[in-house]
């Protein structure tokens, strides 16, 4: 081991290119070895002294273990991540291979770099829906049991938080969207508007404003975050898509 | 009124300039006025053609109006923000005054610019403690009634959120940050962490993690943004700061 290598686990955006950070792209550029699964790896030019590690492994565990092991080695690392690597993403997974590994990874240099989360640019192109208190649920059932997601949901409706969703849909759960519209029509707020954002930042990106009394869980797919507006959400009509915001005030 | 004018409100992320996204520096590389608050402004390289109009006036409805005349007279106009624009800052102000303003406003090139918002460089400096499901929450009572921010930390102890909260200390409001760690403490997990960054990417920069037992509100200043934990985020000890993460599963 020596004592060069360093880990910086690093948030690429949502996709735009003008969305990733100078230290990000500076990281990358002094990186011996970038890891990552395989769509975001591909956003990264080869050059010469880079070992690119693209991975199909969804075990995020063993992808965290492996750069580890790298950085302790010596090599200068970047694990990449879409959005922010702190939110629902490779950060929360390096720390658990950390605590559960050698007490000398403790000491590596390790740093997370952030970037723009999905919910923070579905919300920029929408308007402002993020503009009062608000809350992040991941819908997957991987990692937490299904009435829980629902408890917070309610939760966060009694709260009148707007909510952002992530992982709002998958293969395994076609109907957890519906369900979680569900629990957010016994709080009341029919016409609270629901934000559909696909692929934001890409030229894929299509937005999409229903009330939630006409939301369906059939309108996402993997790659759109939802996010529902609380009872003071506002939509502004306009030529083409609404703006959508929730006012600053409560009062 | 000309075709040409546009509107940007564009987010400088916490203090480092490695942090601003390129598309928030083209940007303003574009701009003919950059209108903010005055430690805001003064982050913007001053250059021919740009006017600078940095307003100590806390009234962001006054700034967005004026930065829309602007716009709608051929102007191309961008109003920064610290942080991420859609958070807790400038762009819900400006969609109510667009809401509240001439219809002809709707149909401006308007544009929000997102950033590193506050919660996420504080997080990435100090590990992963946002790792699962979260809420943001404001604690100033300047928009909204003290009882209604109380409901909203208890619903969202209740749910096992780690909590962001934005604008811990004023000086109109010495205890509120007391008040909160109180509401916190009614719902367990006492020894939860808390993190206290300040000022966060700038040279002034300081974490502190203490458990919820020992935080106390004057441990925040206006620069502070404090992350409590949820009752599953861990420490891993080290030199130094220790690493704060909020592991993925809750089951």
């Amino acid at each position: 081991m020596t004592g060069s290598g360093w880990l910086a686990v690093a948030g690429l955006g949502p996709g735009d290119e003008a969305l990733i950070t100078p230290e990000v792209s500076a990281a990358l550029a002094r990186a011996s070895d970038v890891i990552g699964y395989i769509p975001y790896v591909a956003r990264i030019a080869q050059r010469s002294g880079l070992t690119l590690h693209a991975s199909d492994n969804r075990v995020e565990i063993d992808r965290a273990t492996h750069a580890l092991r790298l950085a302790a080695a010596g090599r200068r690392v970047v694990i990449v991540s879409s959005g922010d690597p702190g939110v629902f993403a490779m950060a929360a997974a390096l720390f658990e291979a950390v605590e559960d590994g050698p007490k000398a990874w403790r000491a590596l240099d390790i740093r997370v770099l952030p970037g723009i989360t999905a919910m923070l640019a579905a919300s920029a192109r929408a308007g402002a829906p993020l503009g009062h208190d608000f809350c992040a649920i991941n819908l997957s059932d991987n990692l937490k049991p299904w009435p829980l997601i629902e408890k917070r949901i309610a939760l966060a409706a009694e709260a009148d938080f707007a909510i952002a969703f992530y992982n709002p849909r998958s293969r395994a759960r076609p109907d957890g969207l519906d369900r979680a519209f569900a629990v957010l029509r016994e709080h009341g707020a029919e016409e609270r508007p629901m934000l559909f954002a696909r692929a934001v930042t890409t030229p894929e990106e299509v937005l999409h404003v229903v009330p939630l009394s006409q939301a369906r869980g059939d309108m996402a797919d993997m790659r759109t975050m939802v996010i529902a507006g609380s009872s003071r959400t506002r939509t502004i009509d306009r030529p083409g898509t609404p703006f959508l915001y929730t006012p600053r005030s409560a009062r």
